[in-house]
Order: structure tokens, then sequence, then C-alpha cells
């Protein structure tokens, strides 16, 4: 009776939460511009409600007998203690606070889009101070053991520091930075063929044909536009993706589908009898985003899946591919080469854009660094690692919602969830017979079952780390990312390693 | 202090409000099939909140104190007097109740989906029979002096009864039922021309087009598609229309358009900085219901409207409406004639449409009548009133959703609009110098100005016989409908009176 009581109560909090979620993605694909302040007004009421239901009195006192109830199973046992960690986590918070934080981010966000519209980031600057002062405080609210930065990277990957991001990157640097390097003095492959005309209806069809492919099921989700594209769910049955369309750049709409529908899978293959329970949830960003990258890159990258789709692509795009084989294709969409833009980069330099962001957010964290002086921070620091001048500030610090949403320690979880799409994919491969061959020739399914029982079935009942252990037998190692990646460019660079 | 701690806990409240509204607008524009059960839940969760809120004991205090606070202004009094009133009104509610309500509509208008578009009345009857059964409780909760519907009617309506309605439609009967008659029996208007292959997404353009001319901010609001065309609002700064669009019949376009129009008008035309307060609110249902019909019927379906956008249309659709003048589309668009649907029926005979709903729903609240008989009686009274045969429920009894939303006695309030629409109109032709030149030249923003003084910014100010009072020196009177009714078809259908 009282795990019911608990469990009803649960679930009004997440109906609460995915209310939220509701108004924020109708603010991010159809609000009205005027529309904005009070939104964010809105959105911060439901977030100060969430909270006071999450402090709950009643809700502690259920969670305290159910600590001690030895009739529950394992999986009941495991949601009322995350639940009771989350407990202890959000009575740090007082109502004010969050309803704050709320409208802050709004507000933030709202200038955000404004300034990188404008290419003026004095108008983002204000607010992203304010934001930053709150997320400050937010660290010594939620307390941490070294590093203030630590406590936001565990909002997204729990038990993660700053120190051991900074050795994983430090390792991969080791590898990455002279394999990049080799890379650029070998003869360089041609992507032209994916910067021409293109309809953006046309794309937008093509997109879809590729989600249904993979499997992302339209009865119970949907794909909208957005300035920024983004994955949200308001239960497994309601996953919204959203996706960009570039009229001469066929690439981001092609790599925002994969990676959005892959976010999109693993949502809608959390339990829905754990609707609101965290045993609903997913695990963390790392684990969400190696179910994106493990469909953009280690699939939706690769030769098989291009021989089955080229004919496909080819059908909308008859004139512009005339010419393009599926091994021109997969060179072309491959091509390593630094550039300005983190989402549209390729898989390898991808990393030099997080380590970037890293290193500022650290610094903004430790106080080490000003707002006002993010632009020239950012453009020497590209300078640096990717050797490029950023040319304006929209193309530069701007070009990323992150900050706006009060998402500091997000970014890392992009390359963690990299290489554990690659140790993933690794396993995958020994454990499904012919799974190259499946990709070619379009069968999906096999490897979205793998998924669905290795990972997405589970929601939080394993810790990242527990999930790697389980499914590979070791926990995550970059070792995967970087055979990966050396055999796969040695390929198509025809370089010797 | 107290008089702003309340409006912030009013604020707070219209959040909630406002939040179930875009959660709704979504259920109806976007939301995948699959997402209904849980987004069912999700508004049923925010409900209870809601009323919760509502009924709180830290508001009945403020709400105690300011009722006898003589600082107070005429605007703030009236604020405090309404919010009391609806409080005492929430009070009556339990929150289980209201909990119970939201679900078991959600899960009614569902059934109403599915049953319109099987064509099965019996998929539907089952949740009608429960939603109904909670609605009579409602009546009782609510409490009312003579016939139980009243209270329904209320709702929509402050202060009318039963009773006034049956006496204003046997008035409205008397005149109308013989003048549809020698209408009949008069020489037919040729309506062909609206009944050809239109391109959807051409009608959709011309429609934002009218909107635009009509004054909708497009910076403040949107228009989308749903099944059934409606208004909803988040704020005067967020306002949503829909509209259905058909494709072998461009009048469904044209009046959803005009008609939600001149609703989202009136939306935004309420004063924002009482947000979320009684007087940021319309009056009643009626109120809201002159100002679309005024813009659909007085302004829309009148001469000079189309002398002005004839050749707008024609531009869209140049080769169907290549021989029709102004004069043609006009006839056209006002032939009358007894019809199965209620949205697209001629202005003169749709209030028998609404008659025949009213008629049901007082019989169903007298309880003389079974949810199970309504597809009969339905047919029974189309064929009394209108002359036809049902040949199926699909585009009978399941035509309209307003049951399956627990909105009992709303349809009343559209005939009253139309009344309401007439009188005003009468009252701007005075008042307004050349109104039916500008309408001819497409200058319609002295009329929303009108309207924007006469009504919109003063939201729940005065009643809406006050109002009517204020603006036109009496209450409200059916004779300004029947003579526009009358000057107009008598010289459409040219007949002498």
């Amino acid at each position: 009776m009282s795990y019911s009581n608990y469990k009803n109560q649960l679930q009004k909090i997440a109906d609460v939460a995915y209310s939220i979620a509701v108004l924020s993605w109708d603010q991010e694909t159809y609000m009205p511009e005027k529309g904005a302040d009070l939104r964010a007004q809105q959105i911060s009421t439901l977030s100060g409600l969430h909270h006071k239901l999450y402090t709950d009195k009643e809700l502690e006192v259920l969670l305290d007998n159910l600590i001690n109830d030895n009739s529950l199973d394992e999986k009941q046992r495991k949601n009322v203690l995350l639940t009771k960690e989350t407990f202890d986590k959000q009575k740090k918070y007082s109502t004010e606070f969050v309803e704050l934080m709320s409208k802050t981010i709004s507000n933030c966000f709202q200038a955000w889009q404004s300034a990188k519209e404008k290419n003026d980031f004095s108008i983002y600057a204000p607010e992203l101070e304010k934001l930053l002062a709150l997320k400050r405080q937010e660290c010594e609210i939620l307390g941490y053991e070294e590093h203030p930065y630590d406590a936001q990277l565990n909002e997204y990957e729990k038990g993660i520091t700053t120190k051991e991001i900074s050795q994983l990157f430090e390792q991969v640097k080791t590898e990455l930075v002279p394999f990049v390097k080799k890379i650029s003095e070998a003869k360089q492959v041609d992507d032209a063929c994916f910067f021409q005309h293109f309809d953006k209806d046309k794309q937008w069809d093509f997109g879809i044909d590729l989600l249904k492919q993979m499997g992302f099921d339209f009865s119970a989700g949907r794909q909208d536009k957005s300035s920024h594209p983004f994955t949200t769910s308001f239960s497994p049955n309601d996953v919204r993706l959203t996706t960009r369309i570039q009229e001469n750049d066929l690439s981001e709409m092609i790599w925002s589908c994969i990676h959005e529908g892959g976010h999109g899978l693993y949502e809608q293959g959390l339990p829905i009898d754990e609707y609101g329970m965290p045993l609903g949830e997913a695990i963390s960003l790392g684990i969400h985003e190696s179910q994106s990258r493990l469909w953009e890159n280690n699939v939706g990258r690769s030769l098989p899946y291009w021989k089955n789709n080229i004919n496909l692509i080819k059908s909308y795009f008859p004139e512009q591919l005339k010419n393009v084989s599926a091994e021109d294709f997969y060179f072309a969409m491959n091509k390593v080469t630094p550039s300005l833009i983190r989402t549209s980069a390729d898989e390898l330099t991808y990393h030099f854009h997080i380590m970037i962001r890293f290193e500022i957010e650290k610094a903004l964290f430790e106080n080490t660094i000003q707002v006002k002086d993010l632009p020239s921070i950012w453009n020497e620091k590209y300078k640096n690692y990717l050797g490029i001048n950023v040319p304006s500030d929209a193309q530069g610090v701007l070009q990323d919602i992150h900050w706006s949403h009060g998402s500091f320690g997000y970014f890392p979880t992009y390359s963690i969830g990299s290489f554990y799409a690659a140790q993933f994919f690794a396993q995958a491969k020994k454990e499904i017979n012919n799974l190259t061959e499946q990709i070619e020739s379009g069968q999906l399914s096999e490897l979205l079952n793998w998924l669905r029982t290795k990972i997405h079935i589970h929601g939080r009942l394993y810790t990242s780390n527990e999930l790697c252990m389980k499914i590979c037998g070791e926990p995550l190692n970059e070792k995967y990312f970087m055979d990966y990646a050396k055999e796969k460019y040695a390929q198509i660079y025809k370089m010797n390693l």
C-alpha cells in the first residue's frame, strides 16, 4: 500500500516535470516571440511546484518507511533508494531558488537567441552573468569534494569528477592530436557533394525515412523544427525530436536526424510501467549520448549504412548526387577538418570542441575568467586547438544553446557518450551475427533490440559504470574509440598506422 | 502589500491554468496517438494542483483581508470580489473530484475522436455516460435555483437560466421559422463556386492574409491545424488559433479563420497588466462568441468585405474563381439551406442546430433521456427542425467535440453571441463614420479599435449585461439580429418583407 502511495505521488511529480517539458518544447518550436516573458514565468511556477512536491513531508515519511520495508522486490528497493537520493538533493534547494533559477534560465535563453541572431554577445553577457552567479551558488548548495565544477558535472554524469575528465581528455589528446595532424597531411577527401542546393521539404522527408528505418515509432513521437536540434520526452509514448535543415548543406539535417533519433529510441525504449519512477528514467547524459552517437557515428557514418541508403537519397536528389557512389558519399561525410561549429564537426576534431568548452567551464567555476572575456578566450582556444580564426561571435561563443539553459558540465558527456558508443558498438558487433551485413541490407532491428534489452529497458537500475561492466565486462575505456577511429580513418585517408 | 501578495498568488494559479492550456493545445494539434493516456494524466494532475492553489487557506485569508481594505481602487476591488466568487466556487469541489473530472474528460475526448473516426457511437457512449454522471453531480455541488442545467449554463454565461434561454429561443423561433421557410420558397442562390478543388497550402496562405488584415498579431499568436477549430490563449501575448481545411470546400477554412480570428483578437486585446486577474479575463462565452460572430458574420459575410477581398482570393485561385464576381461570391456564401453540420451551417439555420442541442442537454440534465438513445433523438430532431435525414452518427450526434470536453451549456452561448454581435455591430455602425466604406476598402483597424476600447480592454470589469447596457444603452435584444437578418436575406433572396 505504501509503495503504491509512493508510486502515485512520484508519478504526479513526473506529470509536473513532463508538463514543464511540454512548455519548453513549445517554447523552442512554435511559441510566438512575444509569448516569451510569460512563458518563462509559467515554467518557473511549475518548477517551483515540482520542487515543492519533491520536498513534501508526506513523501519523506513514505520514503523513510519504505527504506525499511523488507517486502519490496529488488526493483522497488532501487526506486526507493534513488528517489531518496533525489529527495535529499531537492531538499537542499529552496523553492525560491528553484523558481529564480528557472526564470533566470528562460531570460538567459531569450537573450542568447537574440544575441546569436544579432551577433552581439553584449545582449547575452549580463543574463549569463546572472545565471552563472546562481550556478556557482548551486555548487555550494549541492556540495562537492574537490572542485565546485564537480557539482555541475554530477548533475549529468553521476560520480564523475573534474579530475577524471581532465585525465581522460589528456589521454585522448595524446593520441588524437598527432592522429588528426597525420590526417591533415594525407590526401584530402572531397565533400563538395554535400554542399549543393537541397530542397528543404525533400530533406525533411528523407530524414523521416531514416528515422523510420531506425525504428523510431511515430505513433509515440514526432519530429519538428527548432533553431537547435534537441530531443525531449513527455513519456516513452510521446517523444519529441527536432531537427534543423540547411538548404545548402545536406549534412546538417542527416546528422541531426540520426543523432536525435538515437536519443529518441532510448526514450521510447524506457519501461512505460515505470513511468515517473527512477527506473523509468535514462541513466545519465553520457549513456544517453552513447545512444545518439552510436546511431550517428558507428552506424550512420559507416560505409554499410550508405551502401543501403545511397539509392534512397538519390531518389530524392537525383541531379545533385548523379555521380556520387556510396563510397564517395561515405568519404565525403567523414572528411576530417578543423571547423568552427561543434554540431557540424567531424567525429575526431569534435572532441577538441568539447575540450575547449570543458576548459572554459572549469575556469568559470574556478572564477579565474570573466563572462565579458568569453569571446576572446573562445577565439584564442579555437586558434590553439583547431588552428582557425573565429569570424564572428554568432559562429563562436554564441553557437551553443547550453549555457543559456544553465547546462554547465553537460558538454563533457558528449565525448564520454562517444567513447561509450564505440565500446558498446564493439560489443554489439561481437554478439550480433553479421551486424555489418545487416546494416548493409537496412536491417537495423536486431541492433535496436540489442540496445533495448541491454540498455533501454533497465532505466536507472544500474549506474553508467555498472552497466558498462555488465555489457562489456570492463569499465569505460577510450581505447575502443581510438581503435575504431584509427581503423576507419586510416582506410579513408589511405594511411599506414 | 497584501494586494501584491494576492496578485502574485493569483498569477501563479494562472500560470498553472495556462500550462494546462498548453498541454491541451498540444493534445489537439501535435501530440502523437500513443501519448494520449499519459497526457490525460498529466492534465489531470495539473488540474488538481490548480484547484489546490485556488482553495489555499493563505489565499482565503488574503481575500478576507482585502475585501475590507478601503485603500483599494475600483479595479482592484473588482478583482478581489470576482476572485472571492471563484474561490467560494472552487471550495465546493474536492481535489479528487477535479482530478477525476479532468481524467474523465480526457478519456471521453479520446473516445469521441475514435468514435467519430470509426462512425461508431458505442465507443463514445460509456465514456459520455461517466462524464454526464460527474456533470450531474457537479450541478448539485454548484447548486442552482430552478433547473440543474442552470448550473452548467452559468459556467459559461453567468446569471442566465434555462428558462430565459427557452424564452429567447421561442421568440427567435417565432420569427425565424417562417422567415427561413419563405427563403426556401424563393429563387435559390448558387454556391457551386465554393465546392471545387482548392489547394490546401494556398487556402492556408489566404487564411493567414485574412487574419493579418483583421489585425491579428502574429508575433503574439499563431495558427495551426486541428480536427476541430478552436482558440486558446496562454496570455494576451500568446494566442493560438487552429483551423481545418477541406480540399473541396473553400468555406470551411474561410469561416473558421475569421471566426477563430475574432476570438483571438479578443484574447490579444485583454489587458496584459491584469494577467492572471479576473480583469485580465474574458467576460463570458456569450461575449467571446459575439467577437467571433461579429467578425465572421457581420463583417466576413458582408458584401463590402468581399468587394475588398475578391481580387485577393482570385490571385490564389484564378482558375476556380474566373467568372465569379464579388456579388456572386457574397450570394454563394450566404446561401440558406438546412444542413447536417453545425459549423458549416448558414447563419440563420445555425440557430436551429443550437436549439436542438439545447433541448437535448436540458433533457439530459432532467434525466428524461438516455445516452444510448442520443443518436435516434438527434436524428429525429434534425428531421423536425431542419427537415433532413442524418446519414451517419459521424455526421450527426458525433459531429461536435463539446460534450466530450464536458462542455454542457456551452452551445446556447453561440446563439447568444450572434445576437450580441448583431447588436454591437449595429451600435458600431452608428458610432464609426463610414464603417461600411472602411470595410469595403479593407480598413478594419477602426472597427478593431472600437472593439478594443469598448469591450476587450475591460476584461471582466462589467458583466455581459452591464457591458451591453454601457455600449448600447439597452440589454441584449434579439431584434437587432432579426433586423439584420431580414434586411440582408430579403436582398439576397429578392423578397419583400
